[in-house]
């Protein structure tokens, strides 16, 4: 089975932005790349999808018929790609065995994919020893203190369920100042400072303990990237290649 | 300021039909009571709102406006809610003056409400000595070890970014074996033993971490409820209740 790489990450954190950015710079490096639209309900992909879940779901077929609201389509569409995964599996096997590594673009609300049965299905039915996921930290979401904790406690969250390897990646540093990049790179290290300056709402007790679980995420590489301007895919990429341990065809 | 009871959780983890529930539920009891609801793309709520972010915000006419697919649709609509906070305080202040309670049903999709801006943006325009979050347990989540797990942390990021008091509801209890409620309540006090058991995929350090951060929530109430049959409505409304120290008149 060839290496999974899921890109897993809130509404808008730049999922398919940066999946777009991603197969572009490692097609560039010479990687053979198979990439998968695993949403069901996006309307337009700035990236040529290998394999593409809107073949066997049509999302508008789906409220005409069943004559559902915006919220209940969304969770059906995404309910109903656990029930395609035969068919996504033959596509990625035939295509992803010349492939060294498969790119998956996951749905664009986190939660259906995430807390719901389909991310579930779908990641175990692949080796877990080659798949892996690449968690997006919306930037405007972790530039203060209170945000990068919750943030990491969401990923740590989704990490545990779907129960695979992990990176995290700060997505659209674009949109930030290279010292609050600096600032959320070095709140990995050490959060304690900040959140004692910062979270007056938290009691001391609790604070710690979001602390430890922090720290304890110390092992797991967080990689700015900007899809935008490129800066970071180069390490980004090194970091699958590594995870993959995939040689040095598209490795830094 | 009324007493404001926010219901957050996963797309699918019964909020909806919980206001509902409760609300029927409080004003038996005699309370009196502002329900608001908060999701601009809900076709069809089975509750009276008094308050209704759809009187501001018109889903399909931003489709049709903006052309927007419905991930971005869905986005763009509960990112307006920021836009009406005033129009919502209004509406909630004049009807919440005469309320002991005002009762908030968040958007379907938890992610774009909790890590958006709306989210931040509401629950801190209300004073937050009175508000609290009732945070949902899907009960199809909860009823493994890891799954307990996952969504406390999700419980806990939440609670970080909205920085206000919370409790745990598991919903739909009504879908689970009695030993089955039992085992969610034990984990709470004690997941050391059931991460031993069951959690082969996490390191041991990683799960020690995570068993930590669960004992931590040991003071935060975990209520099981089924808005179908009633069951634990009393003990949800009772701890509404105390958070807000609202007298007896709608307690237990």
């Amino acid at each position: 089975m060839p290496n999974m790489c899921y890109l897993v990450g809130t509404a808008g954190s730049g999922k398919t932005i940066l999946t777009s950015s991603l197969q572009t710079y490692l097609i560039t490096k010479g990687a053979s790349l198979t990439t998968v639209n695993l949403d069901p309900a996006v309307k337009h992909i700035p990236y040529q999808a290998d394999v593409d879940i809107r073949d066997y779901i049509d999302y508008d077929q789906l409220i005409d018929e069943h004559n559902l609201g915006p919220n209940g389509a969304m969770i059906a569409a995404v309910d109903l790609v656990a029930d395609h995964i035969n068919d996504l599996r033959d596509d990625i096997e035939e295509l992803g065995e010349s492939s060294s590594l498969v790119l998956v673009d996951t749905p664009g609300q986190m939660e259906l994919f995430a807390y719901r049965r389909s991310g579930t299905e779908i990641t175990s039915s692949f080796p877990l020893d080659t798949s892996f996921i690449a968690f997006l930290f919306d930037s405007t979401l972790v530039s203060h203190i209170g945000g990068f904790l919750s943030v990491s406690l969401l990923a740590t969250s989704v990490q545990l369920r779907l129960n695979l390897p992990i990176a995290h990646v700060i997505t659209k540093i674009d949109l930030l100042k290279p010292h609050q990049v600096e600032d959320v790179l070095a709140w990995r290290e050490n959060p304690y400072d900040a959140i004692e300056e910062d979270l007056i709402g938290m009691t001391r007790e609790f604070s710690l303990q979001v602390g430890q679980i922090i720290e304890g995420l110390g092992q797991i590489p967080l990689i700015p990237v900007s899809a935008l301007s490129g800066e970071g895919l180069e390490l980004l990429s090194a970091q699958i290649s590594r995870v993959f341990e995939a040689g040095e065809d598209w490795s830094i």
